[in-house]
């Protein structure tokens, strides 16, 4: 697993720098993505948080549209901008739909074996992506990880930092995201993703993806969880997001605001001038726990 | 010329508004734009700070990866984001090539005839769209304006600021540019784009259009004139920007580095995220004197 370098460009004092390699959790395929390392790494180690796009996106989504970097490079956090799916797996069907296949991977590992060996976002940010920046020397410390994303990476970032508490890696800090499908064994496009990834279907996917249902499996367990979504948010208003699901499993679990922070962002929608509004804000969120 | 709306979306706490009109400038085609509104404009109109893109760009591309808005919706300014050309002309060659027709208007008035039913951004930026705007009814304050650019656009923001200068209408305030094209008659970019839309080709170009010509003309005029380049840029070092020679030019005349700032900045390339880096910094820029 060699890293090559696609193109760097200096942001904020410090460097972002497209990696390509050839990924074995893809099944052998082509996989891109972006780190962002700020300037103050010259002088050590620096904390990492994971960022996860959503439906037709990219690795350069987050990257370019997101405000993240300012606030990272002051914070001295370093940013990870994996890819959405896997690229040119050939399978049949995997582009027909933008909610489903390419740039639609759901991060998680899927079981179904028409998709089984490429699909595998979850190892591949979980795991593989890790490895490869540590094998590379390059200055992160992955002790010191958070993850945040939006939408299918809201999704993404809450069902692995759950299942980062419920498996004790605690390999995630804190997590944040903004307007993500928070329970979807019960929206259209989580069980679009569950039916057609998992072998185990609706069932398999409520059991190990979803976040409403994980948070129901944490007794006791210290969380920090933040969450923004836009009361003007056209997928929230037609039940695809669904954040008072989890918000109410939390509660029932016990976890305060302090621990679990939802909130309804007047008037906004979906996009990235909603995500860029509270960019530094998760940032900074982050930061408490990484620094700490 | 009635203003349609296209989109909205909630971006820190204002409104950005894509709006279309049949624009008479651009020869009766549709013409788009991105006006974001400050949240305190609801208490009485606010200055305009208007963004003018490079090659290849359009309306969108400063409002979704400059990182302006935040910093613009924090000083109470508004921003106009206009697209880099006129769209579908349909002129023979206009789609041929990335740095002349669709995408590349230069922000001139074309005088060669085959161009200039359509190729007329310079009338559409500093007259056209304020004035659709000021119909519209909506609250910007057009006494306060300033301008700003990258490449062609920082080009396009230097040249109508020191025309505005130059005939007394002093429709800007102040002026910043990242990049820009700063001596157009003397470099492939601006030799292609003076002999293809200007009858009296690269001649008529330098009267009119090229910064370094136009500041020469300036006499005991105070100007307010900020531009940042990165030294990693490759158009730079290929020559097609010469910011070297705008700033000899001014120094020439007398404005000393208060008046004229030209900062090279170590290690940047030519795209957004240099831009976004200094985003702020600009916007502050312009602050100081819409709001003096």
């Amino acid at each position: 697993m060699a890293l090559e370098v696609v193109s760097t460009n200096k942001s904020f004092d410090g460097t972002l720098t497209k990696y390509k390699f050839k990924s074995t959790a893809l099944g052998g395929l082509d996989a891109k993505f972006n780190l962002f390392i700020p300037a103050n790494a010259a002088n050590g180690k620096v904390p990492l948080l994971v960022y996860l796009a959503g439906l037709e996106c990219t690795e350069d989504t987050g990257a370019q549209k997101g405000a993240f970097i300012g606030p990272a490079a002051k914070e001295g956090i370093a940013l990870l901008f994996p890819d959405t799916s896997p690229r040119g797996a050939g399978i049949e069907g995997e582009d027909d739909d933008w909610q489903f296949g390419t740039g639609a991977g759901f991060y998680l590992n899927a079981t179904n074996p028409k998709w089984s060996k490429h699909y595998n976002m979850l190892t591949h940010v979980t795991l593989e992506i890790p490895q490869i920046i540590e094998a590379a020397g390059l200055p992160i410390d992955f002790t010191r990880q958070s993850i945040f994303g939006h939408s299918m990476g809201g999704h993404g970032a809450l069902t692995l930092y759950l299942t980062s508490l419920l498996n004790g890696s605690k390999q995630y800090r804190s997590v944040s995201a903004f307007s993500p499908i928070s329970n979807p064994s019960k929206c259209p496009w989580g069980e679009t993703a569950f039916k057609g990834y998992l072998a185990g279907g609706i069932a398999e996917g409520q059991d190990l993806y979803d976040a409403t249902e994980l948070i129901k499996k944490l007794v006791k367990t210290p969380a920090h969880v933040l969450i923004d979504y836009g009361t003007g948010d056209k997928f929230y208003q037609n039940g695809q997001l669904l954040p008072e699901n989890f918000l109410k499993a939390a509660r029932d679990q016990g976890y305060d605001e302090v621990q679990v922070r939802v909130r309804d962002q007047e008037g906004y929608d979906h996009g990235y001038y909603f995500i860029s509004t509270f960019g530094a804000d998760h940032v900074h969120f982050h930061a408490n726990f990484l620094k700490a």
